[in-house]
């Protein structure tokens, strides 16, 4: 029997409702919610035949972990497995690929947010190194709004290594780096390609940086020093995306 | 006197320390900490003569908001007032204004981050509705990281009359929502231009989609509805960024 998890919050619940709803096992709602959207959402469970369970705020809190603004539901649900290996990574390279890697991402919700935009700018996987980063908890599930489902997430224990052995394939594989001389908008990337973003504050470790094509900054004109690593994340995805779509046109 | 605020974390204090030491009251800092960044800072701020404070961690966190990560530094300081009034800034439109409109962002860390990106991407003023949204608390002065005290906050009692004057003046007004029929790279935004982005779940109010020049999509490929809401923004304005670099090239 496959693992059981918790899903907490109207987009996590949601997502897998639309996915799979026979992976729910129950979902357990706070009663003293009446507002419409929580209406929806029940109407829709009942349709779909899955079982709902009344629970109070307070249980509801004891459920998932602190900080988790849950919203009034959470799932009992399967683990649904997306994890993918590097070996079947590496044998499905397309020539439009489009690749993320995360150098030590350690906030749930930043990385959740990562693997949301990943999810949405249709990268085909998202490579993190085992020993130092976040994993799909919670919190990390509940800030990706269903996306820790649907993006495939490969596990390495050497990312330098890795990121050889894309770049033997074909991938171009640029670290997004604030003191780099070139943009993010210096580089072709209708090509297969790969992003890698480093942790919150160090940033790219010196052998990830090393092992890249290049390195390319997000222009940025203001006091502040960075961005927030998910929404430059997102920034970088798109400027993939725009590429493609433009090329498209 | 000025009003005093708490600054909780690195890159708030040291934005601060950046911007203007001698507002800084004291800095507390917690003895347990002894890895190189405090100990940079503890440097630095002996350097610029800032009176530093032991704290224990208990102590610090009693000092900030709850869910607020103060890494075991919290700063007292004279609260920097950078708010402007909509007249003000009215009278400076440029023919390159940029601007960035949020229409109910609730969530302080996604307020704070919008603020940062803002900034980034030399944003010359954050317009947001009275009555609903998030404000510069502590929460969103950390994920600021900085920015809350760089870049104005205008408030506005009536969001859509705000939009027609603009319109007026020549800003160009644009909403991002994911029904749209256009994306966000089909809009010049090389001249006067302002990004309207909607509350986290029920995204633009009616009334303010319908006073916008257009609506605008970011191309999502996969299966999750829509992005986060800071990181949404953060594409919006540096796909503006992008132009005008481009443009000067």
């Amino acid at each position: 029997m496959a693992k059981s998890m918790i899903l907490a919050g109207f987009h996590a619940v949601g997502a897998r409702l639309r996915k799979d709803p026979d992976s729910i096992h129950c979902v357990y709602v706070d009663p003293a919610r009446r507002d419409k959207r929580m209406m929806q959402m029940r109407d829709e469970l009942k349709e779909l035949g899955v079982r709902v369970m009344q629970a109070s705020h307070e249980r509801l809190n004891g459920m998932v972990s602190r900080d988790i603004p849950h919203q009034g539901i959470v799932a009992m649900a399967d683990n649904l497995d997306v994890a993918l290996s590097f070996d079947e990574l590496m044998n499905n390279i397309r020539p439009d690929t489009l690749l993320l890697i995360l150098d030590g991402i350690t906030d749930p919700r930043n990385f959740g947010a990562c693997l949301r935009s990943a999810d949405a700018a249709g990268v085909q996987a998202v490579i993190i190194p085992k020993d130092r980063s976040a994993s799909v908890t919670p919190a990390a599930a509940k800030a990706a709004a269903g996306a820790s489902e649907t993006v495939p997430v490969v596990t390495v224990t050497n990312l330098a290594a890795a990121i050889v052995e894309l770049r033997d394939a074909g991938v171009t594989v640029v670290g997004a780096a604030g003191e780099a001389t070139k943009t993010i908008y210096d580089f072709d990337q209708t090509g297969a390609f790969a992003w890698v973003m480093g942790a919150e504050g160090p940033g790219l470790r010196q052998l990830t940086r090393k092992r890249c094509d290049d390195l390319a900054k997000i222009p940025l004109t203001g006091s502040v020093e960075s961005l927030n690593v998910s929404v430059a994340t997102g920034i970088c995805l798109f400027e993939s995306v725009r590429q493609r779509y433009n090329n498209k046109k």
